[in-house]
């Protein structure tokens, strides 16, 4: 449900138009050194700005509410909300008679009897993924010196940087979207994190990786590719007492126990359902297709945020597989 | 760990060599018609003896020692087990000072300090997915009329299967292996399983995914392709009150949800990393990197093994997700 | 940890004297009517104020802050807070070089290296039943039409109601405190409730009972005076199909599973340790026995307090067991 | 259900008179010397043969199937198992129609709608208590150097240890049953152990303790005569740096944690309820209350055989707490 792990243990709550989101994780070790500061940089990342992304001015200042004491973490639960603020309200009850296409209006109002807050996604908002980040700032220190960092690969098909910008511009041009890829790399990852059978290293990470909102592949080391080859072109030699491989195409995690070498995953993020340009969908009320034209503020390429939410959630999978801190 | 769910908990265990592997399935329901020869089928999927798999004469036989009653299910924990035979002697002391490229001798021995049972590759064996197979048995019966059926997509990158025999003798020829994409779908899914924020359907299938040895990607609906996608080409248009949509790029799930169009499942095997053919890799002994030759029996493709352990999986995440049957 | 539960899992967070404490109760089915005013009744009865209770006006008022919607819970998590207001900073660097008997303040900064907040006790304040309590209302609603009411059965060693407010103010006049016995009945519980192995009534109920602060003991129907009966005297003949019987030793519970009789627990409370008059402890910075006298407000009999906290555990153990509600 | 535990994760399978009967353990760290010979000192403690306990020879010899290579534990689970020797058909139709008072005939086949398996007690066994004892061996072992040692404290009624043979055959000449209390206390228990809010050392050890068929009660330290006695009284002062206290009124635990001293606990077993003298009960094909005389084998005195099952029952909660071992 809304509570994942077992030694760091992240609960989530919240919905985009209510009072406020949060996060409780439990587990963080007393003594950690943490302050609102230390959310800054990673939030930033998450956060609307960018050309492609939306206009909507979130408020993503972190209030640490519980499990601080005098600038250090207290061993009880640390608690972390998010006010929501600028949210506009829109007409959901269309949305709810004229639900939009792949997007989570149908089937939450199916599951919920109607009564989920419809408003701006509600639980399914992709504002949740707030809390992940926030979380995933502290499981980062609780996994140090183990180092997490994610790049977007590729935008709308192509892996040339350089026209990433004008992918997204003609995107929008159109009133539409673009979806991405990201990678993301674990560097000083000690030998031996992952548990057989259920919680392999691969097993935690895309049960979380598939948690945030538009992520529908996750790949590690060379993945799909590896399918395609032949043994002796996958295998990754040995070539040192450390672990360490010639190449890399396990990703760093062989019968789903880390073997020394980085972690490499790969997450396709699907184009944002949002689109300004005209969709046919069926009307409730009609029974009929009709026309639907999306209002609002959109990402046109959500991708461009989701890298620091894949880092977060890396970061909190193998927070739950490192051993206690001796203190 | 080794216990996987929260309705159905799936607990295994077992090594290669052992006396005997088994599953222990809690949650079943009282009075599910049930015998040894339900499993048959299922477990005659996964045997080796196609060209291509291994010669192994596995004793797949089901015991079904706990759980029964004339016939039915009794509501107690379900316990199956498989007796260990024809098991051949290896010389696993070598294995253990010149360890296989990309196999988990090296990172088993050094999680488990050396006490790992050596042998056939012990608790990380492939073996361990006959359980899994079996615990599908009981899984799809409980989410019937939910339909679950994996196929063969593709082989070493060529999803034409009039070419797939010759595709695998080609590599065995070569004293090479080859890996594969399955693809599993789901039909009868009703709108609604799934659960926000952490256990969406794609969370909790993948999760028992990646616990398949060799699986190393994971994708839904139009996956990895979505990301070179619009939003306009990859939303899927609702055009029924049941939510049926015009295009399943969703692969039938929304929000993490299922929207009640088949799921559709994906899943990137690896070519086996044994292989006949020498490699180099590190005599740890030694401190060299030395060739190795592996000997012994070998799949060729054991992606050809995987669609009814996929099966499985994918009933054991949804049969964690349906309501309580109502007697 | 500081999550519990399953079907429904509550997690709790906050420190006695930090921003805020709160609950989060995830699992709640969507469409269930709740408001701020539902509340008042339960936290009412755990409030201070009676004579024997602490005089701190604690602020009380609870804040739904996510997971309602229009009057009615959303089915995404229900996170409720309270403010802590009325503290008052005491000499706690004091506390924890002379820690008082019989309180956390010795194992707290041993277990969490002294990084745990000591303020009013932190984490392991009784204030942080208040959530239980919030819990628990939301838990009464789930399971009705069953329901729970717990009453003082003894105090300071006597069951004669009448002598407990004299007993009491003995006790207070002294700078002494006094325990208590809670007996809480649930009626209209139907039969079949409770989980072989582990997941009994009494494992669950009474996992939650000794969660909260001062309970040292727990028994289910005629209890720790079975162990003094024959079976003949303590068995309950069958006496309807519904599974009525004509006694209730088994304080409706046989097997680990309600019989359709009511269940019957009784919760044995301890003294508050904190006490006016002076007692001898160890001064860690001198090594030596000297005598402390706690000063600020206290419980005389906190007992009084917590007849709706054991109701609250109880309506949340058996949220645990009901099945899924059908809308 | 049948799994309990976080770190390490015990699952019990079986019902009295199917083929065997079972325990998984998983979270064994691997290295831990390990025979079948270790079992059978406690194993032996619980078994038939003293006066007033059933004269079946039970077939109590342990298998370790699974997770075990020369001589040590893998690191994989742990999987024990027993076979069920020496069974009778009873007539358990007969049973069902008239169900025997206190006993979980009634509310098991009520909660599994006829399909639980009625012979000897099915899953709802004493015999289940065997896995629980093997847990505990091993438990014993990761726990160490805690020691846990349980007596008998009280046989009906009575603390005088010369009485309790006189005690019982009174009872069994008059064809009844007695209960009885059993006190266990771990010695050698560090600072720190138990985690606030809900898994308290208490929340556990009852959670596991309430499993053992028969328990009705638990207590810890002064349990429920604390309710009795002033906080003067009750309270503990610490006379030492490692929290030696000069009473253990809190039976070593305060807060929910370890406080140093030895954690002292007891526990009430209800009188067997299964007793030769006729009683009246319901006959459910008549709707009539008719006399019942239970024929076969009894225990007289079922405390007898529980101590050691209590001393698992604490060792397998005391492993859920002690830090990772650092091999």
């Amino acid at each position: 449900m809304n509570t994942f792990g077992n030694k760091l243990r992240v609960t989530v709550f919240g919905e985009s138009h209510g009072e406020l989101i949060g996060v409780v994780l439990d587990g963080v070790p007393a003594g950690l050194p943490l302050s609102a500061d230390d959310f800054l940089a990673d939030l930033d990342r998450r956060r609307s700005g960018a050309r492609g992304t939306t206009s909507r001015h979130e408020s993503d200042a972190p209030h640490i509410v519980a499990g601080i004491y005098e600038g250090h973490t207290t061993g009880a639960p640390l608690a972390i909300t998010f006010d929501n603020g600028d949210t506009r309200s829109g007409d959901y009850a269309s949305l709810l008679d004229h639900p939009r296409p792949s997007h989570a209006d149908f089937v939450a109002a199916r599951k919920f009897h109607g009564f989920n807050d419809p408003r701006g996604g509600g639980h399914f908002s992709g504002r949740l993924t707030l809390t992940l980040v926030a979380a995933g700032v502290v499981a980062k220190k609780m996994i140090a010196p183990i180092a997490v960092a994610a790049v977007i690969k590729s935008i709308g098909g192509s892996s040339d940087s350089a026209e990433f910008q004008s992918i997204i511009e003609a995107a929008m041009a159109d009133g539409d979207s673009v979806g991405g890829v990201i990678e993301c790399t674990a560097t000083g990852v000690p030998v031996g994190l992952g548990e057989p059978f259920f919680d392999s290293v691969e097993s935690l990470a895309s049960h979380l990786l598939f948690s945030i909102p538009a992520v529908k592949g996750v790949e590690f080391g060379s993945g799909f590719a590896a399918a395609a080859l032949r043994g002796s072109q996958n295998n990754d030699p040995i070539i040192s007492p450390d672990g360490r491989t010639a190449t890399n195409n396990a990703g760093g995690i062989v019968g789903g126990i880390t073997n020394g070498n980085p972690s490499v995953i790969r997450v396709a993020v699907k184009p944002t359902p949002s689109i300004s340009r005209t969709q046919n969908t069926l009307r409730i009320s009609t029974g009929q297709v009709e026309s639907l034209a999306i209002k609002g503020r959109h990402d046109a390429c959500i991708a461009l945020r989701v890298p620091v939410v894949v880092e977060a959630a890396i970061a909190i999978a193998l927070a739950q597989l490192i051993p206690d801190p001796r203190l």
